[in-house]
């Protein structure tokens, strides 16, 4: 439906922009009802809130590219959106945009056991993907906590882990390929059911970009045989300090569990509070899985326990049966949520290498107590991406500052011991101005020189990932 | 040491060039004897061949840094080289180019067992990076079977595996950081020796870019703890595609062999008269490696070859020692030397999906009898990286563009059965034709313009991986 130029005229910008979306999209595609946008005004760093002009939920990729073709064209910024679960404010919308959300797009385009891959809808959640083949005995190995809910779409954009993810990788490393829209609308094919590709290695670089260069709409993703059996191991010490120890002993020694978790006395009270899993009362909790046939598992169980118990640990119990299994994890899966039933926080991401933890832990400790805040520590031990929970009255004036205050000198310690800012959520809007300790100004150039590449006009997911004085100007010029 | 300009002027174009690159390297390190350049024409792709104006070896960072600093002024083209074992003549000189080698860039800089990383000058060979952990108990993962030989910094332009990457995944996945020159001298530092890293994921996109986006100087590269003992498994069948049906039998049983290689009978033949390691004489053979503690080793050994056995096996033998494993090895890793002696021949490097490895197999044969050539398969069968070896005669006019012809042919078959044309010697010059049939226009033309934000003037490594007429209209532009 083409609209006569000069009724088109005399519309206001959102009005006309949202015209000329009903033109490309059936009607219930497009949102622009003022209470209805409202729901998309956030993500899960609920703390950051902007409505949106208007909201498109395409269901196909050619709708999507029918969306961004017309956006590229008006110069309308997009915001994509997976399911909302960025704890970055990845899919923070600006006043000026379109969101478009993935949501409905959620089916199983393609299932090859043999060559073990999937081929999906980006809006299908994560759990979802693991649902389509674990009758018969595969699952899509990145597990983040947010998994019943997530969206595969937002999986790509942060690369997000999960708790597993010590053995299997994050998402970068089960991302076979992908159907990328740019933002003029051009369809790019990446990757494939294949080992490596020729060329330049595009899929690497769209994995965890973001929403910056393009929105991901199918994705190859690889599938795995589900192990014969599993068992978590709940290891209990008297500080942080010595869990540390005990989880860098584990991996210096060779041993590769699925899953080393840990978590301190204020989580472990919450989640215990939440999930019954019966967790021991103490400083710092481990859990460690271990994957197998139960003689494999055993064999890995002795040798881890032998480590732990050079450590001196107040409890060391394996589980004794699937059920308490999966109250232990469910515990560990809810720890944000059962935190946030008790108090504000705010969640860092940032990782380490694993043998700076112990040190890390404790500087942390001393940073918390000079600004007057807690911190609660429940993170991925194992690969070093740690998740420091810092606790604040967000009622009380002044506190959520302080708390982000806390939140960059802890991130910005964890680039000091050669680490980085974000393992799995993502910079987002919350860490864009931290970029700039974490990378030269050549480092950040030589990324905003790809970002040109994709996206000339700086028109996607705008204000996010780079520090904000330097993408204006860069979508100025 | 700068030159008076009237001088320069008088000096030719060859000239002018080594004297700038003298004013900036020590003597040894700038090489323009036209019979020491001639050592620099080829690569391992010997059929092509093409001296260089000159050559610089340069020692550091920053000398390389000066050398394409000044090259990109000067508008010179400039070919990176690492130990000149590309099979695909990804290190092949153009006429005005200058070839820059990092073979004097050897230097181990840090070592950290704790956090189980190496940080590398990528000069260094594949094999002494794991020589300079394997007393302690560590190694390097990929294993390309030029590793004796080959340069880091080649092995993260081709993003190169090899037989045991079946289990520890290609360069791409043990490459942690890296430190890039630009063509314009820039300096850039990617990843660490973190997990993932926030912003662009520029690391994954340099990774098997053949030199096509900068010069890396430096790796920061994961390395492993050895596994307690490793046992490999000959399997003997009595075809083609019953080998190819027993590796799909067991990598859908969700088994992980470290290797698992396939040899056919014109290669097994050669490769026993180099190696004695006791190869049976059968039409297809399959290496098949499994790691861990001797009660391990004996469990998947169990499982593997009661899936070997339902494919009728004419020879099934465990290695028995040490000494026979090492013999096994060598012989799979002088395939394509011991196949050299006796033939000419063009080696591949398609990718397929494993479900289509016994069809891929038999189509590659009616593809050989319709030109009327021989091929010789030997590859990397657990993860579909295919090698056939085409036979020819290189002194009968000819044969090899029929060689060439039946090698297109071959991979585009891999391309149509949803693999690609490289799994790790890289597209070079050798494939760059064939790029327009892995890719639609959209999909080169997104890494093009990857390619114009990292190298606008197109003088890094010209005339290699995208389609000649292409990349000169892109120089020209």
């Amino acid at each position: 439906m083409e609209m006569p130029i000069a009724d088109v005229r005399v519309l206001n910008r959102r009005e006309r922009l949202v015209a000329g979306l009903r033109a490309i999209l059936p009607g219930d595609a497009v949102i622009d009802d003022v209470a209805e946008t409202r729901a998309y005004e956030c993500d899960a760093l609920t703390a950051y809130r902007c409505p949106p002009m208007a909201v498109v939920l395409p269901r196909s990729t050619s709708e999507v590219a029918a969306v961004l073709r017309f956006c590229h064209d008006e110069g309308v910024p997009v915001v994509p959106r997976g399911a909302g679960t960025s704890l970055a404010g990845g899919a923070l919308p600006t006043a000026d945009c379109v969101i478009l959300g993935v949501a409905r797009m959620t089916e199983v385009l393609e299932t090859d056991l043999d060559n073990r891959f999937i081929r999906v809808e980006t809006g299908r959640t994560n759990l979802s993907v693991t649902g389509a083949v674990e009758e018969d005995g595969f699952f899509y190995a990145p597990d983040p906590s947010s998994q019943l809910a997530c969206a595969i779409a937002g999986n790509i954009a942060m690369n997000s882990g999960g708790a597993h993810c010590l053995k299997y990788g994050v998402t970068t490393n089960n991302l076979l390929g992908a159907t990328v829209v740019l933002m003029d609308g051009t369809v790019i094919t990446l990757g494939g059911a294949h080992l490596d590709a020729p060329g330049l290695d595009l899929l690497g670089v769209i994995c965890g970009s973001e929403g910056q260069l393009g929105v991901v709409t199918e994705a190859t993703l690889r599938i795995l045989p589900k192990p014969e059996g599993a068992r978590p191991v709940l290891m209990g010490f008297d500080s942080s300090e010595v869990a540390g120890e005990c989880v860098g002993d584990i991996i210096r020694a060779g041993i590769l569990p699925v899953a080393i978790e840990f978590m301190d006395r204020p989580c472990i009270r919450a989640c215990e509070a939440f999930a019954h899993a019966g967790y021991p009362d103490c400083e710092a909790l481990l859990i460690v899985e271990v994957e197998g046939s139960d003689a494999e598992i055993d064999a890995q169980l002795e040798a881890i326990t032998a480590i732990a118990r050079r450590h001196n640990p107040v409890a060391l119990r394996e589980s004794g049966s699937a059920e308490e299994s999966a109250a232990i994890w469910k515990g560990r899966k809810s720890a944000f949520g059962a935190m946030g039933q008790i108090n504000d926080y705010i969640c860092l991401d940032g990782t380490i290498p694993i043998g700076e933890l112990p040190g890390v832990l404790r500087r942390i400790g001393d940073l918390a107590r000079g600004y007057g805040l807690e911190v609660a520590n429940v993170f991925h031990a194992g690969d070093g991406n740690m998740h420091p929970l810092i606790l604040f009255n967000a009622n009380q004036p002044g506190e959520l500052e302080k708390a982000e205050d806390l939140g960059a000198d802890i991130l910005r310690l964890c680039v000091e011991v050669g680490g980085c800012l974000s393992g799995e959520h993502g910079v987002g809007v919350e860490k864009r101005d931290l970029m700039t300790d974490q990378y030269a100004a050549e480092d950040l150039e030589a990324q905003m020189r790809v970002k040109d590449a994709f996206d000339p006009k700086w028109l996607l997911n705008p204000a996010k990932v780079f520090p904000l004085a330097v993408s204006a100007s860069r979508r100025a010029a």
